[in-house]
């Protein structure tokens, strides 16, 4: 009637406008510990490369520091990154430099904000030894075709009578040269990492202004003259560097930084998949007996590739059940959900608003993490009978 | 990285409000099948002796008919009982009587409310052969000390002048006199099982005028009148039956119908587990891996003998693992509920409100069956390991 306490693997996502990673998966172990106060309790907070993810990547190892860059509207911020135990690798949160949300009194429109922030802290990464950048791409407020980070980092940017060129969507309607001959020569020596999930083009229907330039504030009307402009400055970049990028899936991914990025020679990768190698996820499934993964709220988009899928898979490989704890579950994924996750639950534990479960999100994530746990064991405790112990 | 698939006893109460226990038990039955198709489910829709308890019992065998009888008001009512297979025992639900919604336009004060339709129809089961009785109590919107119950089966109630008096809170105003010759000689050949889990006495403080009379609509200061005029009723009943009752615990059970059937030597026993009993839980339980208990809400009350907490205990007795899925789980009580059951869990899949749990209670109830189930599965496929083995 006994059975193994079972070491557990704990690597959930942040739960967005609620708890970090590092918090849920605190209180997820806490909720298993009220079962098994014993327990192994192997801590992977995750992140998909966007907010979140330099929180998830320092937790437990490297040093995060902070550099003062310009801010997506040009006024001078201080953004964190983070280095690893080697020094030699950097990472890079692009919503630390160009987040969404503004420092108060320096928001400006989007058609003049740029990523030059981004470049900026990536020279400085390269002075402090860096050759190597693992940038996460989710959660910018640009729409500059990546051109303020290239000008950064080395990128002329002309204007027909030969005056510089401001790399934002304002300033890249005078453009009419790009001279990549500056640019910093240490990149050729570096390795570049882009973690992002968005497969989008550059330019066109299915481009970074179309699809994603109307949330950061790109009015309709003016989709197309930004999308003609964003392309200019591409091919002539491309033209600079002898490499063609804007195509490539992922180019439009920030807003144009994924294509920067691979004009630079970086390759794209899942955001959440990169995180798990950062965070030794495959090392600490080892010998592990079952995972508790989660996020914000779970639906039909989990599947394509965020994080509770992508650490369930690699649970998978291993044939460890990976059980999903979510502020919310869209029920009518729940059939496509179930064939990954073993359980699926919710954090309400009854009726309740979405503001009762974000304010008491580590509560009710730790009295679900108990209660799974207690069916788990419940479960094992007359578990081996007839062919089981064959 | 095989298992057995379990044997799962289903055995809910019904989700007041909302779902019965037969249509809750099928639902998670159908969300069991979902993860195991070829399932051994055994379904035990449960009751406590209060609503529901007709259905839960009459689930699959003896059959339900149905007597005409005076309901709390006077008005004639056509009112539900089920004979069991014996042809013998009869089950009665007070609430079908004199429940606590009257039919539309026969509501009267409850000062005027009687128990006497419940009397009449145990007068009529005794006609029909019954001699044991099974009485729920709970649900009653009556006060009236049980006075009607045994005018119906015989009591004579009289004032000074030698008037009948009406068996009502009002009527006992002017009792004088209490003569039991003329019960009906039968009660002393059958047994009357009580159902109920209120162990408050008759009159008093804790009695049943004071506890459960504003409730039924016994204004606050009709509360020490009312209460004085039960008790004067009830001291003479006893002395006409030379036994006393109203201080036995449950006597103010359903507004003293505990009083009035203890008087005739009635035994009360937990409601939800003389429904174990007339349901089989026990021998559904021989056997079996695993119980899935549930009712609308559960909290500290609900491990005060309600029917989860009952169902539950039988399951521990032969070591079988109970979860428990309720429409809302009272956070606080956790730690206690957590004690009796392996794993709590309750309907909502995310934020939701108590009328989106109530319309969906089935589908969210197969769900929640259906992850719980997944989980189990998952914790069982890898379990024998070491000791577990030997």
């Amino acid at each position: 009637m006994t059975s193994r306490i079972p070491i557990v693997v704990v690597a959930p996502d942040s739960f967005k406008g609620s708890v970090s990673a590092a918090a849920a998966g605190a209180a997820i172990a806490a909720g298993i510990r009220r079962v098994w106060p014993d327990v192994e309790v192997r801590l992977c907070p995750m992140a998909d490369g966007g907010e979140g993810t330099l929180d998830a990547v320092l937790s437990g190892r490297g040093h995060r520091a902070s550099a003062r860059v310009s801010g997506a509207s040009g006024t001078p911020i201080a953004a964190g990154y983070g280095l690893l135990d080697d020094s030699r690798t950097a990472v890079i949160e692009s919503a630390q430099v160009v987040s969404l949300t503004d420092p108060v009194g320096t928001a400006v429109d989007v058609e003049r904000r740029s990523t030059r922030g981004i470049g900026e802290q990536m020279l400085q990464l390269l002075d402090a030894g860096a050759r190597q950048f693992m940038i996460g791409l989710g959660g910018s407020s640009t729409n500059d075709g990546g051109a303020g980070l290239l000008a950064a980092l080395g990128f002329a940017l002309a204007s027909a009578n030969g005056h510089n060129v401001e790399p934002t969507p304002a300033g890249l309607a005078k453009l009419a040269s790009v001279d990549a001959r500056a640019l910093d020569p240490r990149l050729a020596v570096s390795r570049i990492t882009i973690m992002s999930d968005v497969t989008n083009p550059l330019c066109g229907k299915y481009g970074a202004t179309a699809i994603f330039g109307p949330q950061k504030g790109v009015r309709p009307e003016r989709i197309a003259t930004i999308d003609a402009r964003i392309a200019h400055f591409a091919t002539l970049a491309e033209h600079a560097m002898g490499r063609r990028a804007q195509d490539l899936p992922g180019a439009g991914a920030a807003g144009g930084l994924g294509f920067a990025l691979q004009l630079l020679g970086g390759e794209p990768r899942s955001g959440a998949e990169v995180v798990a190698d950062l965070v030794g996820l495959d090392a600490a499934l080892n010998g592990a007996d079952w995972l508790i993964t989660g996020e914000g709220r779970s639906d039909a988009q989990t599947l394509q590739g965020k994080t509770p899928q992508v650490v369930a898979r690699h649970a998978a490989a291993l044939r460890i059940p990976a059980t999903l704890i979510s502020g919310g579950i869209d029920a009518a994924a729940l059939p496509e959900l179930s064939r990954e996750f073993a359980g699926c639950f919710a954090l309400p534990s009854g009726p309740a608003t979405l503001e009762q479960c974000v304010a008491n999100a580590e509560r009710l994530l730790a009295d679900r993490a108990e209660q799974a746990a207690r069916l788990w064991g419940a479960a094992r405790v007359n578990a081996p009978r007839g062919a089981d112990c064959s």
